[in-house]
């Protein structure tokens, strides 16, 4: 597997400034396959759900696509029937500027909830979009999406499969909100394999709940959160299907590159200067694990104390007490790194120093065992600085 | 009903400084009554709960008290064995030294999770409380409680039944947590009323349930949280039971004793600058109104918000959106104080000038209308500042 930043074999991508956020920033960005792709989608489960979302899952009935057609600064979420008309005129502008039909385009929306979107920009943007789309614009257009991030964000992973060269690259966007009402998450698989939509989608499927749904910056889902796969088949190979050598090699490869985008926006979190991975395990189940690693992930205590470098144990304990995960206090053990900090529900026998030197590793591992079965989980996270409060209101 | 600050008739009490905090601050107080009262408890569910709870929850068994023995700085959770040795001997020292059985007596730790208790320093501390003992201490006794409050809160009313006059005080300290693993919300109700256990406590229980449960700071529910009434019966009034006339006079003033000292406990919330009361209502249960209400309440975007001025509904729509009420995005309006900001889910037509007005009152007034049904709930919490950050790292 290679590593190179580059857009599998037919695939365009273009970014520009329409004029949707002040001062000439990127604010739209356009991602076409020269041939009709086979598409899989996951977006959010927030019941409030922007109006493109609800385009994308509309289109997605038919899964297969020619582009994406993406715009930040506004969410075009809490709009209405004029959000949901805007959304599907974007869709009918680019597939008359790419001679395709409207459902064969997804749009994504990123940005401020409420306000409605300057259609006139941004037909004249679909327009420039179109017009420039080119296999080198790559980081162009994964900077077009950015809204707080500091940095685009951009995987690509190259491999063999019946001695065809395979392209998965993928761009990611998020995750914060640094003007009031800024959301989203956005991320957009690409790769040039023949792989049909519906094993297209479990591999998806798969790769998005090991990767971005084990993130969380601020516990706070998106209206908008998309992630949207295309295969153009490009690369020729024989179809890649469930239990074939193939479809480990093709998953593993879209697993690493969900997985290397989701640990670029926690790492990227607002404010944010540390990295924690907060592993439970010895749960009664995998779903316990999980509500008490988001419980502890999710604590403003917690995260907060991860801002300082105190052994603050006790919050942890407290977090995973409140979470529904069926707990045992005298039954846990948790350890930072390598060092132990508490045994049986109580504080292990580990001096201050040693222990404040363990909390003190920009990037935290913490390991939480609860004693109780074989349910494990693990989640990815950042810590809560002022400057994510100042960042925020 | 009126209001003076003093302590019900029968009722005693005192404060000093143990050792257990630095600097001699205050940290252990004592709290008896001449006689022995009803008794009634309301505990934190955290599954991780401080060996003074289970002890209290045990005594409580036999609904009768002399005496709470309370002590700030250590909160004696997470210490296993040796912990709740050290309970049993705090309840031990206080019933030998007031003459009564171990079972009468309530012991409430708050503070740091972790550390034992530092029993000589506690032992000789009861002595002196007891010795100390006087119906004037009712403001050192509210201050040796106190962690990170900035000031004591004690709220008392008198009432009149059967000719005969009536006092319920009431103290609390919470909910904050300025040092690294500090904890807990601690009310003492104190009354001279003449009334059963049981109706004691089904009082207490529904006056808790419309104020201390209500409030929310940050999310984190301690191990320690304890609520504990006593009833002396020194006022010589005929019984108080449900359905009496008296009943609704004496929960009336129960209730708000609760719920001014829940309403303290908020505005002295860590780093908090502004106060929040969010009603939902309209939607399908009172349950999914609460769901909704703590799920904006809690949420991070949506307490920094508050920390600015800028009408951020969307973090509104999105925060009921995740939460697991059923909601109907075309169906909510939201209204900051008089003034509307949503109307069917979509932004309403008022000018921005005065929404920013609306949402910049010290004390925010933040109504949510589902659209679905009858279910109502409030909650009252408070912004998340940069100052929160810095006192909790």
């Amino acid at each position: 597997m290679k590593d190179l930043n580059k857009l599998p074999s037919g695939f365009f991508c273009s970014g520009i400034s329409a004029g949707i956020k002040p001062n000439n920033v990127l604010d739209m960005a356009l991602i076409t396959s020269d041939s009709l792709a086979s598409a899989a989608g996951v977006f959010t489960t927030n019941q409030v759900c922007a109006a493109p979302v609800k385009l994308c899952q509309k289109h997605l009935a038919e899964p297969y696509s020619k582009a994406i057609i993406i715009n930040s600064g506004i969410a075009n979420a809490c709009t209405g029937i004029d959000g949901m008309n805007s959304a599907k005129e974007m869709a009918e502008i680019t597939s008359k500027k790419i001679e395709t039909s409207e459902e064969n385009i997804f749009v994504c929306s990123t940005g401020k909830i409420g306000p409605q979107l300057p259609m006139e920009k941004i037909n004249k943007g679909i327009n420039s979009l179109v017009d420039s789309l080119s296999t080198k614009n790559l980081e162009l257009m994964s900077k077009s999406i950015m809204t707080t991030d500091t940095h685009p964000k951009v995987v690509s992973k190259v491999i063999t499969i019946d001695d065809k060269e395979i392209t998965i690259t993928g761009v990611a966007k998020g995750a914060g909100m640094i003007e009031p009402n800024m959301a989203t998450m956005l991320a957009f698989i690409l790769t040039d394999a023949v792989i049909q939509p519906s094993n297209l989608q479990s591999c998806l499927t798969g790769a998005v709940n090991h990767s971005f749904n084990r993130i969380t910056i601020d516990g706070d889902q998106s209206t908008n959160d998309t992630v949207l796969m295309l295969a153009n088949g490009n690369a020729n190979n024989s179809d890649i299907f469930p239990h074939s050598p193939a479809w480990s090699i093709f998953t593993d490869a879209v697993n690493k590159v969900c997985f290397e985008l989701a640990m670029m926006i926690v790492h990227d979190g607002e404010g944010a200067d540390r990295f924690i991975t907060l592993v439970v395990e010895e749960a009664l189940s995998d779903t316990d694990a999980d509500i008490a690693a988001r419980s502890v992930a999710n604590s403003l205590l917690n995260k907060t104390a991860w801002a300082g470098s105190y052994p603050d144990w006790g919050r942890i304990m407290d977090a995973i007490g409140y979470s529904s995960a069926k707990i045992s206090s005298e039954k846990v053990n948790i350890f930072y790194g390598d060092t132990q900090a508490v045994e049986a529900g109580c504080q292990y026998d580990v001096d201050h120093k040693t222990l404040v030197e363990a909390v003190s590793e920009k990037e935290l591992f913490i390991r939480v065992q609860l004693g109780l079965g074989d349910g494990k989980a693990t989640v990815y996270t950042c810590n809560c600085t002022e400057r994510y409060v100042r960042i925020n209101y």
